[in-house]
């Protein structure tokens, strides 16, 4: 009763040395364009995820089955996207040399790339798949080649061809698109047809999950900075998570809540539902 | 014009004696740990459901077809939970004493357990349908026994085994689902599967219907405490209470919107009709 | 740099002269009995739609691949319906004069009256099709004629019997249904079924296409003045755009866009894709 | 109990034949050109009128020290400016020729107009007091010669020089100002200073006061359609209403509440305890 | 970095031992009758106090000066009053007997009965100092006698007459206003007038200051259940603190925040704006 | 009416050539650390600025009776905040290269440091004052020397001992306070007192004017990132406008206005005020 007090992500309660997973925060959106606001994702998270239940009837299982640790915020650089990046990178390759899963709350979409580079590090062969309404895969934004807008192709080019697969996709320009084309990554557009195959298809192989959050229908998720309409259903993505559980993933993320555009808190409370359900069905293979 | 300013649900213009459909607000969020604000609900609604049509285009009926009366707001007791169902059982009691169907807008979950009581004295074989994204089914919570995430649990203690039958669950901790599991409870998870069977089962019984309108998605219906995804759509619900209205509906209550999540009004609205719904699939039966 | 500050809707870049298709704001919400605001939509619109991509990835289209004009928002006399009709009307009848197709951001609903006048002129032979919530078939309400809940009615007084196609009705007093049934118009409830038909039967006729964002979903779009629970999803809606795209729509109109309900934005982004795409799937055909 | 559920203005609960003093709400805003919404006034303030007391510290006298009445809202045609203010000018001038004094909550500052010629011919040597942030004074307002911008000028059309005292004015075009030190009507700007005198000199006469709210300052009051920095506190406009309650006033309105604006129901809890202090003021000197 | 996050009010990190002065939340807001959400507010503050600086450039001091402790929040039983009052109690009878100052962030106004329980056992000649806009003194609401309208009435059933000194007050009702003037307490009216006689009379007593926030006016804090037009400034608030920062205080408290209501966040601002120059001002002393 | 949609802020109708005054928007919050959203004010303000009249009451003069132009907004480098000054100097120099007044729209307060290094070459002796309720006067801020927190210590940088004039300062940290008092900048904490003195010690001097809009009281200017109690009324600033206005002044910017925390709009209305208030003092002098 007397102790600081403590804040974590609900169901997050080891110390980090028993922990095999590892959730923290990168809050930043210093390159977002158009609606800021992701850098509260985290700590609104962590907050608003004592709405939820530690237990899912989805997967009959439950965060306090697991050693589950959570890092808190990373103090990030604003305005210094380049720095931000770094601070990122040094943080997940510790957890990633300590043999621990992180799994990053965003921040706006470019904060994966810190993350990738670390894992890309550990893990040579690395995979990445991308559940989002958005391409990410502009060669520059607004003149500058760090941008949430083109965090996926700087990821290409740590990883070349074929590494990359997309699901969800439905905005980006037309280069974008038929730069994607030309097979540099595999896209799916609008939804998860084919998740099966690429399933199948990385067995075995280490894999970077990214989870834009706007991959939702905006209906289902407002609270975001681009909403765009005609995205998948929570069922659908769940559905998706449940898949691709059964890949060796070795890092994650999960990102793009912008509290602020998120009045009624149901974005939050999804948000804090897909962090749930992804800890568990990953702790559920370990 | 010149006679004291009388608000009514949409509808709701009848004189209490001719009636047979009574509509009452049961104003209270006492229990409520996480999000508060149900109480406002029942106001709210009633002045809120005059953007609604009288007509249902679905069943082809208009709430002008039949005699509903507006008993207004109970004036409940804040911060005294006992003596706030009291007052509920009591003014149930008085209208299902008087041969009318009673149909309460809470509040929280918690009142319905006021209002399963006193039906539970005019109909001892009473049964309950339950629409709901949470069991409810604790035996405590946060060391109270009322309370809204209890409230189940104790029509269970009250009405005992295979009586009560659970639809669109979603939310609750393990114990409560094991608890279940043991058939304590009809349990149906996720959605209404199954529904038509327990209308032919409970055929001829006397039948609580208590609507949580969580059950449905927050992208449907965001205004309430705790939102949780992956929820059915109003097309759903709509269906599932056409369905349950071909049985003997004694009581029923609609429940857990909180408008002050409900910036845009459109749980509000969903609220609005689907007790014009319900009030005229009900009706139409009399 | 250093000319006056233009706005205009994405990618509507061209000069009047050269353009085919000529978008303008008919900022009106006067006779809007419950929730008004629509007025500001227009100027939101143009506004927020730099949140989207001029790339149409379901039509494999771009606005940079056509000639589109954006002629700003008229001024329109508030309290004085007749004359900002006749406002509309004007303007209207200025572009199909000049050979282009004009797209009107409403504004309520009732501002289609006025465009519809000007395109009788032009098409005698005009046929309307309407996507909404709502009849709008009244012949008065609340003592007036001119009403965004009588202006479908009025189109009938000046096209009359079967020129009216409507499609995702859901809401209206019992006797616009029975009006409706005696096939002054037709009417198709709850959804886009038939529309083929419709298609089919319109071949080679000058077609008035009317959307009132209403008809989606409340949970896809909030941001509107009377929600109505029960609504098409937004790739119905896209899918249904593109299937009257085929026929020779000769004017057109987006309205109910009601910015001030809309917090999370979600609804104006909704708005302006449908502007997006309706545009695309109509210069595509020219 | 069981009565039909009637809602009003917190303290007026006598009859109509007892009643000295009637309020009524005129829920109007269809020339509002910027930012709508007083039309929600009198009903939020109705329901939100319950946070206060009915007693007043200030004055040390209570609501139920008198018979007060509440007549609800009139419907009003929307989009129909001259038969909205017909109607409201009926209603008043009942009223007034039952000997009580009417107290019209808006609205748009425009219903100031139907109240005001009611009076004027129950008491030809009307003079008007006025609160106010905006001039009112154009001859007309976007084409229109009814509206919220031309309000006052059309009560001079009515009652001629002298008979206008503005106070708080601190916005309006240049004409305005300049028709204004032509003496036709008298105008202080910026406070209540020289309110004394003005009551000195309208001892005896029948006055009419007319408080448009955005008089006072948006931080006080931020809930109005314009708002207009540098007002009045609300212990100014408190004791400038006492002042002039030393006055004949035979008929007041309280207007331009626009809850739409009023997130915090900050604004609502203000213009409320104006309608009590007024309404106490008032009935004291019965 | 790898320790467990620890969120703690600006500038509060020292360890319980060795502190002198400690901060906590008791979030309990279940017999607001009107506006709920205090009981979110020790949590927001938390969170939005790095927006301030811990340095006061009013009185030249720092909260890094000073050994700090943040206890966190109570867990209260919600739903019953009996039972938080006395978790409240007990936590800081705990305090008090480690010769520390509590100073307890509320929830609505009652939880301070249970912080002067515990002060008045340490301190049988205990005073109390009330900042508030209400009285409080009712001797029950809605049938309770246990309430936020009650609170201070309970205090004074503890301590006596002339025990109570109210400042600020300018809601009640009447008999409220009555019994105080009977001299059971002592009432100062609308503003801080004599509270430097205050001070000397009550030199060398122990003294609990409570705050009610709203005690400032709504302009300056909107975000709280009852906002009552007519308050002081910050600057009339921070002067009167530092005025009683002369007595010997030996508890405090800081209520009725209730960040729902306050939007665009400046409420909360002023609240931890005041904990910091309070903690300042009592710790100068030490 | 058939040209391209022309949006400006109010009154400022005139050609680049024929003007004396510029007004152009600086969309840039990279840096703010803590709420950011300052990069929305220049387009919400020219949008929202037709609330407005043109003609000030407190200077009898009109915004029609100068030559204003508005340059529209900067298209600046997010997430790349060395690139983004360079934009915004750029700019800045061009208008004083062509002898006109710039006046620029913050975004967060650092795009000053941009414009007052272009000025700073056009005026080698140019003096700053600074309303502001921040000493933004840190050496560095999150590592970053180039941040909302420093401007005003980098605009040292650049001038030098005795060159800035801060009034209204009631924010920071001590070594920024110590800083200051060592006679680097003069500063006058919490109001405006002894800005009479400056203006007559900097006659004759080119002087570039800095308005951080949170000087204000929270109460009346909400929608800003940091709000801090205790600042000054409209009225001061107003006058403390009009105060410096006698001064030559060469360059000025208004900033720190954030419209994502204004939902009443009520910070936006005052922030055009002021910029009326402003050009219309300023050109007065022309």
């Amino acid at each position: 009763m007397l102790n600081k007090n403590i804040e974590t992500f609900l169901g997050f309660d080891a110390e980090y040395q028993e922990s095999s997973f590892v959730v923290f925060g990168a809050p930043f959106d210093s390159t977002t364009s158009f609606r800021p606001g992701t850098r509260f994702a985290s700590k609104v998270m962590r907050s608003e995820s004592f709405g939820l239940e530690t237990y899912s009837p989805y997967q009959d299982a439950d965060l306090t089955d697991y050693r589950l640790f959570d890092g808190g915020d990373l103090e990030l650089s604003f305005g210094n996207t380049e720095r931000a990046l770094e601070q990122i990178e040094q943080f997940t390759a510790k957890i990633l040399d300590d043999q621990k899963i992180p799994c990053m709350i965003g921040g706006e979409h470019l904060v994966t790339l810190g993350a990738v580079r670390a894992a890309a590090k550990s893990y040579p062969d690395l995979h990445v798949i991308q559940f989002d309404a958005h391409t990410d895969l502009r060669e520059d934004y607004l003149d500058q080649r760090l941008s949430h807008a083109t965090v996926i192709r700087r990821v290409w080019d740590l990883l070349g061809d074929n590494r990359i697969y997309q699901y969800g996709i439905r905005s980006g320009d037309r280069p974008e698109f038929e730069w994607a084309a030309k097979q540099h990554v595999f896209m799916n557009k609008f939804n998860f047809d084919g998740l099966e195959d690429t399933v199948q298809e990385l067995q075995g192989k280490p894999v970077y999950l990214t989870i834009d959050l706007d991959v939702l229908d905006p209906s289902v998720f407002p609270g975001t900075g681009t909403p765009e309409a005609g995205g998948v259903s929570f069922m659908d993505l769940l559905t998706a998570i449940l898949t691709v559980s059964n890949l060796n993933i070795v890092a994650c993320d999960v990102n793009e809540l912008s509290p602020v555009y998120d009045q009624s808190g149901v974005s939050t409370a999804v948000a804090c539902k897909v962090v749930r359900e992804l800890t568990i069905a990953l702790n559920k293979k370990l």
